[in-house]
């Protein structure tokens, strides 16, 4: 064992299969209310592949807290790097020295970003891990942002958690801009249909089976259904847009 | 970190969304072969409602063993601290010192449980993390009972494991004395349909894909089929009822 | 608590009920990248029979490494055990002194394999947990093996992962062997129907949505979809027979 000290908190095996984004949007909510220390992600569609398709290996260190992030160069890591005032230092571990040989073509996790882990929480510094990169060369994550139409919220689906709850791109001061606010109807139209969803505070503060709008425990706007699951009602999936728009006919 | 010389213990992350009786089910029967601490539990469609739907958030000190829950006061708590002797003290925690700030509307088990079950870890009394709090005004959990009637046993699912098995609100004790003992083919009744199924002693003295009845290892009666799942079989859900009676024709 | 200082590392919880195989084949291939210590596995549908049907709960420790394996004797630790060497001594545990008693009829688990697991990390010996068992009588778990046919490779589907990959019975040589090099077109025949995949090293090197065949992180072959599951494409099961033949003319 290369740590054999180190204390291990799993955060969550329940990422969707390739499902990138998500697994950047979990990892930067998560580590915030984490302690410093070597934080691993994979979530690596593109693992070993050659040629163009070839993504890197990296080791990141944050300028605030100077958290450890170790994992696939996809864009993974790259919220959570911001979260903490961006990459100050990072390494290419593809070739790392603490790498498991022979490197399997499939499972980095295992093979390259485990080792280097442990290899960090044992106190390596970067530069014994990997090569120098430049941190202006990771890759960044782009996300879809709401904007503001008039009268409506134009929004998209970041992700979806287990309990179908949809996590939208609008904070919940856009909420705000648009109108929609504690106690209105909102019409919320996704897929060519629309529904109404009550702008409240928490789950049950809309009956049993209703669509909710709120803003969740990120900061960000969401939609649920208090005792069900949004994603099933609006039969939505992440990217999709949806328009949001104060209703006040709508429960008349 | 409030407590970092804490030892985490994770008992599941499987209990469907909202189901607080299988949470509060699952909490009882994991506890008795935990050692004594403090034991969080999260089940929690209330978190965040005001007026009416407001649910308290709470800590409690068993009678016996003085284990510490922590958790809402919706009845996920009730069955673990019967089993220790009942609450002997509790707070309300809902404006702990403890408390993450701002508190979310969403997420109490991050603002609120976790850092007081931290600080309870780490010595606190429960004085110090709430306001005293009477614990005759703790919710109870209702259960359904099952009820012998002439040569028949009326019971109800009171939970489906993620095999598919079906825990009944029926004792061994009960079983016998509905007559439904080692050996006998029992017919049991489930929405509108009759199914036979074998009283046994495990799965696997039954055939491979027949019905069975069996005391479970929490000494509850329960249904399952070996090698397969017997919620699909009996397209039974959480509060069915179900007629149980020992059939002498049956297997003829 | 039996042993409170043992570190406890949870493998997975997400072996497919009942399904001894692949959790023979998961633990064979987690273990290897484990420190030694004491290893605890339960896939155990026959938990609890009587007569016939009866299962023995075993302790074993390997020739190399002296790993100490415990679970049911039903195949479950049998790969694991040959990987180490195989078993130098064993032991039947079903009445071990370190039992909770009463054993429960279906959760050995709990009652027999953890006490027990937990006594062995204390430093007991085989001899202190159980009684001598011929190491000769262990229950072996039998595998399909791959066939070299005339320009085709006979093959079956051994487990089907998270992600719908099928690993199958075959190693990276038995591909070469059978004309299945990288690049080249594969013709994929299962159920009746045929398909074609790329061989290549990694998932990204097939264009999204492609099946693909290539050597997994264990070293055996196996089929995948780029960002998709091999499972659902193919509508492949374990044990699931396949033929897989390099089609010179399938890219054409």
């Amino acid at each position: 064992m290369r740590c054999p000290r180190a204390r291990v908190i799993d955060i969550t095996h329940a990422i969707p299969p390739q499902d990138v984004r998500t697994g950047a949007l979990v990892l930067r909510d998560a580590l915030v209310h984490m302690p410093p220390g070597v934080h691993l992600a994979v979530v690596d569609p593109g693992v070993g592949a050659s040629g163009a398709a070839a993504r890197r290996a990296v080791a990141i260190r944050t300028a605030e807290q100077a958290r450890l992030l170790v994992g696939p160069d996809n864009g993974l890591l790259a919220l959570a790097a911001a979260r903490f005032g961006g990459a100050a230092e990072s390494a290419d571990i593809g070739a790392s020295p603490e790498r498991l040989q022979p490197v399997s073509a499939t499972f980095h996790g295992r093979d390259i970003f485990a080792p280097v882990a442990a290899a960090l929480a044992d106190g390596a510094a970067l530069a014994d891990v990997g090569s120098p990169l430049p941190v202006s060369s990771l890759r960044e994550l782009p996300l879809p942002r709401a904007q503001l139409r008039e009268a409506a919220l134009l929004a998209h689906v970041l992700r979806i958690d287990r309990f179908g709850n949809l996590a939208l791109d609008a904070s919940g001061a856009e909420l705000t801009r648009a109108g929609i606010a504690g106690g209105a109807q909102i019409a919320v139209g996704v897929g060519g249909r629309e529904h109404v969803a009550a702008a409240v505070t928490a789950f049950a503060d809309a009956p049993e089976g209703e669509l909710l709008i709120y803003v969740d425990s990120t900061g960000g706007a969401a939609l649920a259904v208090n005792g069900g699951s949004a994603a099933a009602r609006l039969e939505a999936s992440p990217g999709d847009e949806l328009v949001l728009r104060a209703a006040p006919g709508a429960n008349g």
